[in-house]
């Protein structure tokens, strides 16, 4: 149990930046109308007003390096959370940003998972 | 509705770190039998795992800063998802070391929440 919990928040983090480094109107797929997203504390919720910021952010390319992934069992309903922390790289940018992320799961009728809150921070 | 997350976050984030800064001990009355704290990379469960692990970290005194709290209503149950990033001190040390942490609150029947979920880490 314990191991597949954290299976499915490594398979999720992978899925999940490779779509935000590649394809992010792709994210919408992660997202239903009742997630929310706070991005360096601008709260967003629903799938349109979630992917139009992460779609509108001021750059256009970017890679995520991830460096830790810690999953829980959320509750009794099969929920997981997810932390994540890693770096960011930009075009033009010498350095990295250092960020850190959590994820609450929420279980699908389908057997899939989707976003129910999204935090994300840089951390200075 | 949302103003009252934050209020619940912030006041749960202060008296959590003002627990942990001063009265280790006491946080037990945070925890239940469920919940689960992921303290850089190992697991804890329980209230007595949990508290041994946290007062038995290798130093008596530290003080927590915080530097942003954000909160979200976790379901349709009435939990919350509070995320933290701040800076502990250590005594002896000249830098405070940063870190981020994430807690998934859930409702008690009396009213209260206690900690389901705990994660942390520091970033480096």
């Amino acid at each position: 149990m314990e191991e597949q919990i954290d299976s499915v928040g490594k398979a999720f983090v992978d899925h999940y930046y490779h779509s935000f480094d590649n394809d992010r109107p792709a994210m919408s797929s992660l997202y239903q109308p009742t997630s929310m997203l706070t991005f360096e504390g601008q709260k967003l919720q629903g799938v349109e007003d979630i992917v139009t910021k992460l779609t509108q952010l001021p750059f256009d390319q970017c890679r995520h390096v991830i460096s830790t992934v810690d999953s829980q069992p959320a509750s009794v309903t099969g929920g997981i959370v997810v932390f994540v922390s890693g770096s960011l790289q930009l075009p033009g940018e010498n350095h990295p940003l250092q960020f850190s992320q959590m994820f609450h799961l929420s279980p699908t009728p389908q057997g899939n998972f989707f976003v129910l809150n999204d935090i994300f921070r840089l951390n200075y």
